[in-house]
């Protein structure tokens, strides 16, 4: 058996975010990419490649990936292009996106045979942290004035804008489009594609899929655009688990249980963002305050209820682990690295990757 | 040249730490390990074993580590052991420290051939930091009361206390180690040795090492212990830049640049705590935003002064960047992952690692 902690990911789970997913598209016309930035586990890439049209990316690296991995169109963006990567990048996407005119302006002769668009950042987001907000103050991320966009329009034949973060209300994001067409409607009109970005929660329970694909058909009917939409977590939620074991119990106060994992090293955004991980039932008449196995004193899962108080070796399953996890795990404490496991669409678990004690070392020098 | 980003450690820049660790340890009789969930980077351990006792560690890896590449003594602390991992744990070190009652009653008899410690948690700290205070409530960190750990306590020969982090206020560490004597110091004396952990800032400029010293010594003389200090920032302060490139400069109501780099991913720490980064020497008239190239709104490695104004193609060289960044880092974003290179003392620079594509790849599957 496959020793904790390691990566779960459930191909059955997968398939009903790649059926939302295919419905949409069927409904809206709208063509969807996995955000790598989110989810970069290329060994279930064949599955969902079955019901979405690539992938887009954060970096050169991403942009390989994806080309390599993903059958389908592979987007490329970035926050700033390196000219040392510029002819790579070309040569391993089907459009090229630039965060600025600036970079439009040095990069885009060069790329003058590609497909070339520009992320516009209309200002407004439905993100409730500040550190995730694209529409901050002074933000980086996409030029912000239509007067300027349109001095380039006829150097880019698409619009990239990404403000949607984890967004679940259909209303919000129809009234945030509207603005994004008062503003910037007049040079959409001029564009062939646009993408919507990602972080549109489409895949959760009770979401309005029919009227988001009306909304994404009216859109592109209305100014004569393929749109694109950049699923991340909407791709992925609920589909991999992170399997843990209990190594000791202690009470200070309260009942605390320690696994071999550490939020900082395998699920950093639940420090980043002080959240708390998810585990199922999360009934019982038992509560424990879930602990991770690094030096750092913060390193908590969170309380949790479980039917029987814990012991060494009860193992212990975080739901919801695809996200932002593997794509951002480290050697903090050096703590074991979660293998990674697919849980086939039969039934059988496959182990695809396990790390050593080399790799830890092979990670510093 | 090296293509940036890379960290660069100095050996020269290590020097003055160094030698201030060996003047404390001739002028007080402590020994000092180096905390490797700090600095792990083993490529100048050469070096170092020269002015220090060995390594501490926090996992069965960093255990390894600090056995296979820096000669000296190998303490093995873990907030949880796991069985599958005791044997080797044990064959690796010279000490094994347990984080709780629990785990030296479940593992102790199996290491009863071996140096065994016990942490003890005090219930006071200098972090300013809710999540790195070991203080915390609840905190799974050590065991706190007197009565149970004189239980147990001739089945150890010595204790491990932390409690300190960032501290440069040695009144303040004084004052804190009169409470754990008060608190702790019949137990102390039943022991051979006690280590007062890290996060003692002592290299600093201007901290009273003499002073340090004679406590340290008095401590040890009182109790007939040996004493043991485990620095990790403060063993490596200052010796190490992160060296970068400016891609793309905006303005957004502010001078913007974004780098070659993300704090996320290079830099952890300024995220997880929210803090800026050092730039030298931070002055001259232009102020800019120094950004990162992930996609994150929030990746900003600080604002700065310099004495013109940025442009794609210039260097910029973040200071202070050893400490709780290799260690940390990760493929967030596929950002292009920093190389590891080495200033020797004669002035070369050695590149002691780079990292491509192809680790990126697999560090997933």
């Amino acid at each position: 058996m496959l020793r904790t902690p390691y990566y779960l990911i459930d191909k059955q789970a997968l398939l009903p975010n790649l059926e939302k997913i295919a419905r949409l598209r069927e409904l809206s016309g709208c063509k969807c990419l996995l955000a790598l930035k989110c989810f970069a586990a290329w060994s279930v890439f064949d599955l969902m490649s079955e019901y979405m049209d690539g992938t887009t990316s954060s970096s050169p690296f991403e942009v390989k990936l994806g080309r390599k991995h993903f059958p389908g169109e592979t987007h490329a963006y970035s926050v700033a292009w390196d000219e040392a990567d510029l002819l790579e990048v070309l040569a391993n996407s089907d459009k090229i996106i630039f965060n600025t005119i600036g970079q439009l302006e040095r990069f885009g002769e060069a790329a003058s045979d590609h497909v070339r668009g520009l992320r516009v950042n209309p200002g407004i987001s439905s993100s409730s942290f500040d550190i995730a907000d694209p529409a901050r103050p002074f933000s980086r991320l996409g030029e912000h004035d239509p007067e300027r966009i349109g001095a380039v329009c006829d150097r880019v034949s698409g619009f990239m804008f990404h403000n949607n973060c984890e967004n679940d209300d259909f209303d919000r994001f129809d009234a945030m489009l509207t603005q994004i067409e008062e503003r910037f409607g007049h040079l959409i009109s001029r564009m062939e594609w646009v993408s919507l970005g990602g972080g549109i929660h489409f895949t959760g329970e009770g979401y309005p899929l029919e009227k988001l694909a009306e909304r994404l058909r009216r859109f592109s009917e209305t100014y004569g655009v393929q749109v694109y939409l950049e699923p991340g977590e909407a791709a992925i939620t609920d589909s991999t688990t992170l399997e843990l074991t209990v190594l000791d119990t202690l009470d200070n106060g309260k009942k605390l249980a320690v696994v071999d994992s550490s939020i900082e090293a395998h699920m950093l955004d639940l420090l980043i963002y002080r959240e708390q991980a998810k585990v199922a039932p999360d009934t019982g008449d038992h509560e424990w305050m879930v602990c991770g196995n690094s030096c750092l004193a913060g390193d908590i899962f969170g309380e949790f209820r479980f039917e029987r108080p814990l012991k060494p070796g009860d193992r212990v399953s975080i739901r919801d682990a695809g996200g932002y996890t593997m794509v951002k795990k480290n050697w903090f404490n050096g703590v074991r690295m979660p293998a990674i496991a697919v849980r086939e669409l039969d039934g059988t678990v496959r182990t695809v990757r396990e790390f050593s004690y080399s790799d830890f070392e092979a990670a510093l020098s």
